[in-house]
């Protein structure tokens, strides 16, 4: 093996760069390809009725024959959620922690696949072998259970990809990040660190999760005749087992409500992750027969989504929970940017039935689940790399990862901030850019994988800013006579009733317009026909309203 | 007068309440009736397409004859913004500080009105009289110059309305918040105190503005190799004060770019509101006479706002300002809630290009305008009011303010949170709510007001969620023919080309569709065949795509 270790590494993102969510590194030696993660992210504002967006895959599906492993470093949609998409079309092995795989199989059984998918279950020690390539699972902590780094290793070199993570010195379960592993890897020398950036604007370290459960339990103290519904992430684990521990403690049921709340918590508890004191967890449909001050609930809705079971009970749309002066809600989350409106509204929709609200601006409810700037310096000093690669973050917290490297001494030119689709290659000689492959977003809309566009998506932006306006005539072109409308139909422009006038005028301008052109002795020409009506409204339109609704003409020759 | 002092107060907001901006507030004394403010507000998210919100203003109308004047605390766009609508309508006297004027002067350029409007110069410790009312400018310490509270008197008593106010100890013009004046009225006894609610949820007291220039002093200091860059509120006047102060202490030129600041700096400048150093300030124009290092620019965009000067200059597209490695930009400011995206894409690109970027997250370059927990206390504890009614807020922080009072040892029965349209009626014996007058949103789209209402915004929600599928065709109602079509039309649904069969399909569907009820021997009713073709193409288009775009059938009787 020594003797022909001469080959190049190739390190490809074909997500998380530039955009939070939607992780996938592409990392290959010579002929043999592994993926690491396979993540969905969240539209933009701009992409208008898109419900999710997962990288394109063509370079995956082009390259089908090489790939010897998709390695998942944990559970979260952003690292996960592009799996049942993948396997539409390809059916690599996949490995995961116990807590990941469970995930994922309650996750796939939404979906019709062609193939049954070959989930293979590792734990956090195990190496695996495909090709020239191992894959080194090393436990880390973050905001679910069962994380890992991963210590990909290759003929020429060991490179580390650090999924999410943080250092938790005292976490719920008690398996503190493998700093000696990762420290012996350093030692031995490290080719180079892919790491994650998410925190990087952040100075000091991340609270542990424990700091959480003391804030709960002053909270749970000091608030023993109200009944307590706590909001937080289904997937974090380790905090509904601190809700459900410290409720335990103070004599309460814990009833669970919101679809994947129940999910994870039924897996979590399955799967050993979660224990539960006997009699403590019971079904929502039984709160009734115990006072509020012996409850507590866990919800979904932290984020303020719509039609979550916290928004229902906030808009008494819940079918089981009315909440009233007697609860206290506390939202034991963090708003994911974007999302501080939503969760703002909820706030004010429980203030305003009474409840007593605590979140995460009031009182320490929240930690996240990231390394701050003093934790990635801490796995640049473990893991000592040659070259360093900022990942999973927005430009800012790339540069930002950027700038520690260079404060713990590295060399800038070692340095590579990436794109989705560019190739950075490594061999014995160095590390360069190296061309890029087709990557980008695909856009997933109700069943359309894909079928929404630039294009689509602008036709959206422009009705959703001014509606729009149909103009529809009945011609003979033969002889040129106006048969039947122009009628007008018009959505989302102004209230037509009110504008009874102004339909008036383009109804005569459009028929004008296409008399004109009918009357014109030059050769028929529908689309000029249409362009002249749509131009004229358009005009006429801008000058009446400043508005800028899309005129769609339709003209039909009977 | 004290023998007839049996009247009654009513206090009508019309805005300000369960939502940011758009201020307005009605005081009456028996025919007496004044406005304090006159604000608009921006639209939430799933107002689409809509530019602005003003408040129902019916109110005002139909009581034009009772109204003594509108009184203006300050001259924010949240306080000011909606006069030039409310100007098409009535033309009450208007009073406010001489800065106010001037920003509601420059505004006013862009209307047609149809009367001259009537502005009343005042300033603070000026009392006017109308009817029997009595209004008093109190100065206070905001984020902008020349902010007042106002005490109304009454010959029942006085409603001291807070305005927003601060309390800055070492202001930048030397002017603290009147508070011996406000203790004075206190004294004497205040019936009722509306009192802004922004920062209700927050502890202790708002830092001063002295504070952002020693931060600003720190930066100039430690960058004196690089262009400085500052985005902030125009409006702050003593914001950009201190910019201009500190940069000619540092020997650099002072360069304003985006069209709101030059407005604002020049009527400052004019009204004495600021003090140039001789040759301190230059033409945008004329930056490339000197180095990066002798120059600051103050800019808009510290929002994030697409098109601002500072997004111009992100994205390369600003004609006078190319940004690179050499430069600093320092937002000085913080995201309103809703915009924090959008400042982040601008912190993205301007990261791209080499440029150092400070904002509020990083180091103390900005304060808020508005009274924290113990400055609210304090207007509580100098106006000892009898009535207290927290205003300008979204519920949650109106029940903060609440909250607050009662700490202070208000009787809960005296405290009213109100709502838009609601009148509390204050007499000799008590305070009680009084039913409620007309009062709501109307929303602004280019040059409609009011015209876009509920059925047009959920149109475009609509279209943009999923596109729309038209559906067009001729026929002879008479013998019961289809002449012509169906043609399908569709936009923002799926990318035509690659859905033709799809197409195809719902062409077929909507064609039997028509001919079925054409064939069929009842009485020709076009509704119902609309109704029909709408049906089935929605029910089919649902199944196949799980979408629901607008289906729209046009069926021309020729």
């Amino acid at each position: 093996m020594q003797k022909k270790a001469n080959g190049k590494i190739r390190i490809i993102p074909l997500g998380g760069l530039n955009e939070i969510g939607k992780n996938l590194t592409v990392i290959e030696y010579e002929n043999d390809l592994i993926v690491v993660d396979c993540g969905l992210g969240f539209p933009d504002d701009d992409m208008l009725g898109v419900d999710l967006v997962i990288p394109d895959m063509s370079y995956l599906e082009k390259n089908e024959s090489r790939i010897r492993g998709v390695f998942l470093t944990h559970g979260h949609e952003d690292h996960i959620g592009a799996i049942p998409y993948m396997l539409r079309t390809i059916n690599p092995p996949i490995y995961g922690t116990k807590l990941t795989l469970g995930i994922i199989k309650n996750k796939l059984e939404e979906f019709k696949l062609p193939n049954e998918p070959r989930l293979n279950c590792v734990e956090a020690g195990d190496v695996i072998r495909v090709g020239e390539i191992s894959v080194e699972f090393i436990h880390v902590n973050h905001s679910i259970a069962d994380a890992c780094c991963l210590a990909i290793g290759t003929p020429i070199g060991t490179v580390i990809h650090t999924g999410d993570f943080k250092l938790d010195l005292t976490p719920i379960d008690g398996e503190i990040m493998n700093i000696t592993r990762l420290g012996e890897l350093g030692k031995k020398g490290v080719l180079a660190l892919l790491c994650e950036s998410t925190n990087a604007e952040r100075a000091g370290s991340t609270p542990s999760e424990k700091e959480v459960g003391k804030s709960l339990e002053y909270i749970f103290s000091t608030n023993k005749d109200k009944r307590i519904v706590i909001a937080t992430f289904s997937s974090n684990v380790h905090r509904v087992q601190q809700i459900i521990d410290i409720s335990a403690s103070h004599g309460r049921k814990v009833a669970v409500t919101g679809r994947s709340m129940l999910n994870i918590v039924s897996a979590a508890v399955e799967l050993g992750y979660m224990t539960v004191p006997e009699g403590v967890l019971i079904d929502i449909s039984e709160i009734r027969r115990f006072k509020p001050e012996e409850l507590t609930l866990i919800t979904t809705g932290s984020q303020g989504e719509p039609m979550s079971a916290l928004y229902r009970m906030a808009f008494s749309d819940h079918d089981k929970v009315k909440l009233d002066s007697n609860d206290l809600v506390v939202l034991s989350s963090s708003a994911i940017p974007g999302n501080e409106k939503l969760v703002g509204r909820i706030i004010n929709e429980l203030t305003k039935k009474g409840v007593s609200v605590l979140h995460d601006a009031v009182v320490a409810v929240h930690v996240s689940g990231h390394a701050c700037r003093e934790e990635l310096k801490l796995m640049q000093a473990l893991t000592k790399p040659k070259y360093f690669m900022p990942i999973h973050g927005e430009f800012r917290h790339l540069n930002a990862n950027r700038e520690i490297a260079l404060t713990m001494g590295m060399n800038p030119n070692h340095i590579f901030i990436s794109e989705i689709g560019k190739v950075l290659e490594i061999d014995k000689k160095g590390a360069r850019w190296a061309g890029t492959v087709p990557a980008g977003n695909v856009l997933v809309d109700g069943l359309g994988v894909g079928d929404v566009g630039n294009i689509v998506l602008r036709d959206r932006r422009h009705l959703s800013q001014d509606g729009l306006i149909v103009v529809v005539a009945s011609i003979d072109a033969e002889d040129r006579l106006l048969l039947s409308g122009p009628d007008i139909v018009s959505r989302g422009f102004v209230y037509v009733r009110e504008s009874e006038e102004l339909m008036d005028e383009i109804r005569n301008l459009a028929m004008e317009a296409i008399i004109d052109c009918l009357d014109n002795n030059e050769i028929y020409d529908r689309m000029q026909l249409k362009t002249r009506v749509k131009d004229e409204l358009s005009k006429y339109l801008y000058m009446k309203t400043k508005r800028k609704p899309m005129v769609l003409p339709v003209i039909m020759n009977v």
